[in-house]
């Protein structure tokens, strides 16, 4: 369509990059944004810039913060010898959410996966061995995803720590085979993590 | 969730207030433009601020332009006997995908609504019918939608337009009932636009 300015155009064509976001929804949105520009288009510009300047990983837990050590990792109030071991940013927001888990986090930034050619040393798996043996942890909870990959990465975490002496805990059943805890609601992850079982 | 840095968590809550992306999408969106800061984020905000700055209503049809006057409406190639009345900038994208119609186009920017509390002069009917006088417009399309209120304002325009001697037409059955053109296929608004009928 060559009728729509290249500015209009560019937009579209990068909001269609987002998850969930097809090429029409992309379009919808930003004529939305283009109609509302003074209160939505030109805010939401904004907070990208601020997002794209200020937005890191913790050098701790990996958690998204705008800080070197995240508010989680230097929260006085949270309890410092259990660790949470997520694999995404997302799947900590929907413990968070649950609002159950006082402890700290880890993020691996993935899983380990054959077939995309993951291995441990792409992931946050050696600073985790690290964590546990530097911050006096006890516990580790693996609270990974109930796929192939999450377990299987579980497993070799489990592996990687054993000569640690730290117990491995895993969320307990509640958690549906296959199932993302993204996706699922906040009682039944809290309900699961309350639940939780040595691994 | 107060543990999540300021600037993501208002990143968050303006991504959620386009269509079709609910607090979830958002949360998504948010954690993958920052993973793809350099790719993504920082195109993607400098795009919004090139898009905040350029764009604007064309002059003469209401569509989205970064010039005065549109490209649609400046483009020697088009006819300029007939002119397509559409609610809304969406609808004219769906009709140019089709690449069937040639003329120019007239966005009103909504349709007449008691409900919403919508007249003639919150849309750009006034303009259509200078336009018509001005430009020697033979034939004008009402290509709107199917609803009650896009029904409604065709015929409006209809009444406004009876003394100019302008030939009206619609879009031609294919269009469902209820249908809104920027939901349907390029191949369906096409046709029935090839058979448009007396109005
Ligand atoms: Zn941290
Ligand atoms: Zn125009």
């Amino acid at each position: 369509m060559t009728d729509r300015p290249r500015e209009i155009e560019t937009l579209i064509e990068m909001m269609a990059r987002l998850p969930g976001l097809g090429p029409r929804s992309a379009r919808r949105a930003v004529l939305h944004l283009v109609k509302k520009r003074a209160v939505l288009l030109v805010p939401l510009a904004q907070a990208m810039q601020q997002a794209a300047e200020t937005a890191r990983e913790c050098q701790c837990c990996g958690n998204i913060t705008t800080t070197e050590i995240c508010e989680i990792c230097t929260d006085p109030e949270r309890t410092t010898g259990t660790i949470c071991v997520v694999e995404d940013v997302a799947d900590l927001w929907a413990i968070e959410r649950g609002g159950v888990f006082k402890g700290r986090y880890h993020v691996l930034g993935g899983t380990l996966s054959a077939l995309d050619a993951v291995g441990p040393d792409e992931l946050r798996i050696p600073t985790l061995a690290a964590r546990v043996r530097d911050e006096g942890i006890s516990e580790v909870i693996l609270a990974l995803n109930a796929t192939v990959d999450g377990q299987t990465t579980a497993h070799y975490i489990a592996d990687a720590l054993a000569d640690t002496g730290v117990t491995l805990t895993s969320l307990a059943q509640g958690v549906p085979i296959g199932g993302e805890l993204d996706y699922l609601d906040d009682g039944t992850i809290s309900a699961a993590l309350k639940a939780r079982k040595g691994f």
